[in-house]
């Protein structure tokens, strides 16, 4: 046994996550009874390094782009969806615009590698890569060169927006595919575990998905580090994605997980830093196959579990509030003492 | 078998459910990829009576009462602990009006017979019945009349509250033993089953507890019908919440469920009025045991399962917005036409 001495670091973390415990006990309320909010608050404060935290600007970023694997009709949708949806994220139709507008979180769409030439318009970054992935059954779906590309766009963007949290969100006909890839071979699952209906394949569906992916994860049986991996399965939505993660780590931002395809994104990430995992709030569990295990493989508590399998950042939407409640009540209440209330006999 | 001819309400009700189905089959998702949250849309919208919900000025109601039970050291807090977090939710200091305040639902504190003389003040009503129920050791919580009274008072108080929501909350050192016992009774369980720490017991202090409350099961032995059970068991908090969710039924008006106590006063009204049910959605599955069960008989679905003990509405305020996105998505989407999106291939 190797016994490792703790850093200065180590030892202010364990002191504020003490004051953060005390402060919490002496709220008017019995101790522990608000469950999964009081370690949440402790989390948010350990993360924003305060015993009051306080969440602000939050911004909800969709990353978007498309997969060359998408042809072998791996998804339930034609690929033209990926362009059509961000039009409908833009123009406030789409699950995330409504519930990004009911809790004024601030919504941007990131065009990592849609199949599609945008206009320029307000609340869309333009950070393409290529006009989707390559088809990862025939070779990588992204060069190590891009895969690169895509994670410096990725840190870039998150140098550009104000505020401390960061929500995910994507949009990709085709990336639950490169989701289940990258958590079976990072993961070490078999493709049958990881494979689900994504948008709404039927049983046969998913079945010929599974032996695709099989082929692919064959094909590039090489691929066993995490960025081999990300380059291998795509997508760059994904890769962009990886790079905001390891930047928003970087500079102590809230980040909070939606569902399959953006869990994918942070298990690569903690692949590469560990500390990611730290930072990160899982919103909620989908009920896309492969998420519940994703969830195990991170040790990761999620607050909601609705049956949800959209994506977009909608689950990250509906459990922002929860986040915020988790902050105020830390903040706001009244101590045992300040409020004259009787304590517990012992 | 009987056959049953619907009524013309039954037709209705099955065309609206039919055009609700419909309308979120056609905004811009897979069909049910957001879960639990179409079937809440589909159940507001029957309630309200409507394909464009719209929910209107929420109220939460904590409902506050004492126990004569509690002199036999039933909770692990005294009985002045009530009337101090009365105050305390007056002065905006406890957990629910934090969260009140957060997501803007107006908050309204009941006296339903506290054991104290509170003074008037803005956010308060007293509806008190007597301080304090009797010890339902020795004899049943209430007489028939205060119970009725009680009842009365909750139908009375939902008829001066605005809008189209009401969240319920209470107050009541000994009050999950009051829930334990109409659980126990009216679910046909045994009192080990529904018995659990409250506020913070240790595991003697559950022993002991259900011991008590085996005792006032046998000398209640007679009890078996809904309003006997209530009379029996008590509380004012909880007979004036049953009065309160029965008038919130007849005016159609969404019932938003909290937790163990507020579950119990649902089981209760439910028996007298069937239609109950319909009306409610149930906020969130507590850690206090015997909610789970509560939860089974009634056949509810919560929306949140976060470790919550705390009562208080807490957790009715902290689904709220999830009532709200449900109807939100609903009516603020586009359509898969509107918005020009693909539909899946057949």
């Amino acid at each position: 046994m190797i016994l490792k001495f703790p850093t200065i670091q180590d030892l202010r973390q364990l002191a504020l996550l003490t004051q953060l415990q005390c402060k919490l006990n002496n709220l008017t309320k019995p101790p522990s009874s608000l469950g999964q909010l009081e370690i949440l608050a402790q989390q948010i404060g350990l993360i924003l390094q305060t015993e009051s935290p306080l969440l602000q600007n939050p911004q909800l970023v969709v990353f978007a782009g498309d997969h060359g694997l998408a042809k072998h009709r791996i998804s339930a949708y034609p690929s033209d969806v990926t362009w059509q949806m961000v039009e409908n994220f833009l123009s406030g139709g789409a699950a995330v615009s409504v519930l990004a507008r009911q809790h004024l979180i601030a919504l941007t769409v990131v065009d990592c590698g849609v199949r599609h030439d945008f206009k320029p318009q307000s609340g869309l970054r333009i950070c393409k890569i290529a006009d989707g992935t390559a088809d990862a059954l025939t070779q990588p779906a992204m060069s190590t060169e891009q895969c690169e590309r895509a994670i410096a766009n990725g840190q870039d963007l998150i140098k550009t927006l104000p505020g401390n949290v960061l929500l995910l969100g994507e949009m990709g006909i085709g990336n639950t595919s490169a989701a289940s890839l990258l958590l079976a071979r990072l993961g070490g699952l078999s493709i049958e575990q990881c494979v689900g209906a994504g948008t709404g394949l039927d049983q046969g569906g998913i079945q010929r998905k599974t032996k695709i992916l099989q082929q692919v994860l064959q094909l590039h049986a090489y691929a066993s580090k995490p960025l081999q991996a990300l380059a291998a399965f795509g997508g760059f939505e994904i890769a962009t994605m990886v790079g905001a993660i390891l930047e928003a780590t970087a500079n102590n931002r809230v980040i909070v997980v939606d569902g399959f395809i953006t869990g994918a994104a942070v298990l690569v990430a903690t692949r590469l830093e560990p500390l990611v995992l730290q930072r990160c709030v899982f919103a909620h569990r989908s009920a896309e196959r492969g998420h519940a295990l994703l969830l195990e493989q991170l040790g990761a508590q999620p607050l909601l579990d609705l049956q949800l399998r959209l994506g977009e950042g909608s689950g990250a939407a509906l459990a922002w509030p929860l986040l915020v409640s988790a902050c105020s009540l830390l903040t706001q209440m009244a101590s045992f003492t300040s409020a004259g209330v009787s304590q517990a006999s012992a």
